[in-house]
């Protein structure tokens, strides 16, 4: 094949693969060809473009009618939007103590958004009304950040799930009391395929009023987007994504992505693998003695503790990271790309490792 | 060729362009191949990736030792990011009343970054040290946000430029009042282009200490870089950077992109080819009586004045917008796409609406 | 008398008074005694108290029967208070150039309320609806921040005032655009004094939605409140006061001193006292050859032009301030407590500093 | 004596006091006389009036050569302003979970600062350099708002109390990290009282930077300061003051205010008063059987457990508050003004609702 003309060169061996992050993974091939098809030819800018119009059918398909999209840039900017949108001046998010909006947005919420968040210990990185109750109180006095939205991550950061029926339970709660609910799906679609339902099923079914759509972590090179389900719910979402700074230009190539990924199955494909590849990883690791997983293995992550310096001679052969590095926990993420192959020869190598420890 | 599967499919005529925006080309072919380069295997994300890596030499070759890029995803990110790296809570940003950051960002440099703009009136975009005076003052004063930064932009929101001497004054001028200077190089290639000198001869060689280097309006599908020019004047960039929603997890794609650009001379030709259409444009229109250039042409944009219905006619035929609706002013923009049979049937068509057009 | 046992000392010269800022003043006798007279005893902390309840029939007096007042600290904390609770977080809010929101809070609507001021130049510090549709469009248009309110203030900050008719124009056409209008009424006093004609003639009965009631300027230590008139256009205040650090603990301390001012007509008798020895000001100016008065004189502020050398003697005898010192413009301000003697001897001060001036 | 006039009424019964709050007492009559002997004449607004600066004289006898005091309104603006200071657009707050600026400030240090609070549970309100290290980590990765400063409370929200040596450690862990120490002494006389040494003891003498120095719980009617012990650790605090809407037009008012606590002795007199009167409390309380105290009793703060509906019937006598309503807990407040009758009485009828409670 005659390679198209380009100045950039190869700077990487694309042979290199490890379990750091489903983000380490490039985009799904049949991502990039998307992007050739959107290209060529003048499409209006800022959103007003056909690959966007296009993507609404798509997403209605997958979410229910009252859903709309808005394509952003990535996560940090997903998450963000969609929890200005749901919140006045004066608003708080309750969330899990582990949700990244917490713990890995850089202080995004309360910098660019103003935002409290109200944090709930979880064993699990899962809310349940109860531990919600622990921080939705306290609506008329204020000296207190006026709880307004419970946002939850499905799947969550450690890997776990919640059931369509437990989402549920949260919005029936969240909304007796006033607050709406945020999915933070930056890996909804590793959720989807687990539980084996469609997207709408634990979303628009159940009550979330607006949710951050994953594209990257499920094979786009970029983008997001924020899906509002609940219209009554938001206001202006197109001024608040230009003021919050995720306002694309060329909007098209952020829409035929998400068109790629959602249009037929290859969301869906990606990760089931992504979440198999897990699988076949925790099967793996839990035929090694003296290495702990953590949670339970539902979506495309694998939470284990082993000693630490196995952990680290492991990754001078594979990159990944600690998730607690005091404790010894590491996290082991699997992408779209993760091939048998890979897992087995990691899971051999972690065996190695093992031997060669001496307590 | 067999085209690569997808399931995404075309929605627009790639045979269709117009002169509403440099927004609306799509990406260059080059670039396009530059993002398959860069894909498949994994990559270190957010920003610890080869690409990145290596686009700082590039960086360092077009602006000098000191410079450093952060790539971001857009404009306004990378306006909004370089502005509050050199301002501190109680720094106000000196632009031209005509400038982005003030007419077409949303507001996000007030609701994102806190930033009061102090802007002045100008005849063509253009600050000069005697305008930036007019708002240059009060440094002791509390009541008055601290001015800190003055920002330009090359070229301008009216598609003029400023020398490099005229730069280095500015420059000079802010120095000496303890201000640093931002330029905003959305159209920076432009600039260069149509110079003929290198965009360090405007920018590092003669003080400009931050900037926002523009890649999509020079045939980036998407990504743009803050690039630091005098260290000093910054503080952990990548910080502000995450907490400003603009990090990318997979950067190398935005990196990759910039190097197709940047490498070689992707993006001086691109550049020169969009300027000279505009000269083109800019001749023909000029043989059109009835029709008045509003601004010197000096990169890729023509204003033009002329009655409202003409336009409203022609519009219907080639997409541009009004600048000044009330007035009859319009905007063409001419984009790295934009071919000469493209100028010649507009001005033939222009020509064609004005002598419909009985006053 | 025996004065009060305090260990703190007096040190300054009670008997010294000039023309540099209505501020300047202390508080009137009357206010003071009304500390002393809510004081002692326990109150409920952070306005649930009984001099707080009391004050919103008071207010309702003044205002009409929709209004309710929040006393908040001073003016900066009143004006970004109400601006925020008639804006979301995509709005903007246009005002005069010269309003006191722009050019003298140091930038705290931008940094603290994140928004966007979208300035228009007046030729006298008021706004008219032409005026105002200058910047009132673009509300569908999300690269605009979104105008949400229309900000006057009255009496302006160059001494002028706007007729009740002029204000209900304003108003109607704000409305009409689906705005809201917020009056600045830092020095509402003033006007309703020179007007001769209640407060709520001008505000609640032409359509202002929320203003900003000064105290302090009006004879108090301290003090102001958000009087809300149209309760629809407000979401919880209490919220936004706190959270913009406006809400007093010991709240009846606040509430007690407008008490002492509206009750009954201590902020009249103070507002015409200053307005009159403005006029008494003007009057004297206007004898003296060579100065020249810039605005009508329709409050309690003087602007003058004089030559700079002669304003420079006189600053030594009387404090004031320059307005535009490029311009020779100065600021003469009236207060509560200055005297006809004050006047005179300033204006004889100024006619023999004027007479020893040789151009 | 011959009450001066002044058309407020009283609207309220100065016999009752309960145990509610320390900002339910009114002000000091000392601190009432020192408003009348500043009052009358002109003084520079703003903060450049004698008083003002004669309070620096003051403030530097009691915290240091250093200190230097900026007078604010209220405590939430003395935190917000105060922290601000000490950390960039990218800087996070370590403090404790029942930290007031956590739990009380309605998120205005997130929404008006764009502060992240990384927050710890504690068993009594106290932070230590171990508790700290659960959130002191990871300045070098911008996905975590950087840790910057620790900000403690003295004496803490629980009543309880850091000795000078508990400080110095937690100053000296924080200066180890590059991270600065604020110290929220909202009731800082209380624990000076207690601790029975000067305020510098346990701030600028071991090692902490800036503080909040409360006036009104200590007797003022309103106005704190926030004191700049390490000048090297802040920029220009008027303009942070300014534009965080916390300046007083009229700052001898405040001023006056502090240097009548500050100047002698009166802010320890009320501070050991309350301390006293809390002592008083809970020695009372120890002897009714059923109660159960919870923290240790070290400034003028009282928790308690004891049978919900002896608490409710208790409130219909005396103001209180619960702490933990579902754990039955409560607060009592001793203000400047409790007496010992009101602790008595207070007991006499705790002990009366405990005998008529049945389990």
């Amino acid at each position: 094949m005659n390679r198209p003309r380009t100045d950039a060169r190869r700077h990487h061996d694309p042979q290199v693969r490890g379990f750091a992050s489903d983000n380490y993974a490039g985009a799904h091939p049949e991502v990039l060809a998307a992007l050739a098809l959107a290209n060529v030819g003048h499409q209006v800018a800022y959103g007003e473009d056909a690959y966007t119009e296009n993507l609404q059918g798509i997403i209605r398909g997958h979410f229910g009618a009252t859903a709309e999209a808005f394509p952003v840039f990535n996560g940090t900017g997903a998450n963000v939007v969609a929890l200005q949108a749901v919140t006045d001046r004066w608003g708080a998010v309750i969330c899990a103590e582990s949700a990244h909006i917490n713990v890995d947005e850089g202080g995004a919420p309360e910098r660019m958004g103003g935002l409290k968040l109200l944090t709930v210990p979880t064993p699990d990185g899962k809310l349940t009304p109860e531990l919600i109750d622990r921080q939705a109180w306290g609506w008329e006095d204020e000296h207190r950040a006026m709880p307004q939205v419970v946002s939850i991550t499905q799947s969550t950061e450690l890997g776990t799930l919640y059931t369509p029926d437990e989402i549920r339970a949260i919005c029936e709660h969240a909304h007796a009391r006033g607050m709406r609910v945020h999915l933070d799906g930056s890996r909804i679609a590793n959720a989807a395929a687990s539980l084996n339902v469609p997207m709408r099923t634990f979303t628009n079914a159940v009550g979330v009023d607006i949710l951050s759509l994953g594209g990257t972590k499920n094979g786009a090179l970029f983008g997001e987007a924020v899906v509002v389900l609940n219209q009554d719910a938001v206001g202006p979402m197109k001024h608040l994504r230009k003021l919050s700074m995720q306002l694309a230009s060329k909007m098209r190539f952020v829409s035929v992505q998400l068109e790629a990924l959602l249009a037929k199955d290859l969301w869906l494909r990606n990760a089931r693998h992504s979440n198999e590849m897990a699988q076949r990883l925790a099967e793996g690791v839990r035929a090694v003695h003296g290495v702990e997983i953590l949670y339970p293995v539902q979506a495309n992550a694998v939470f284990a503790r082993l000693p630490h310096e196995v952990s680290e001679r492991l990754q001078k052969r594979f990159r990944f990271y600690f998730w607690d590095e005091a404790a010894g926990d590491v996290r082991w993420m699997c992408a779209f790309d993760t091939t048998e192959e890979d897992v087995d020869r990691f899971v051999a190598a972690l065996k190695e490792e093992m031997a060669r420890y001496t307590p």
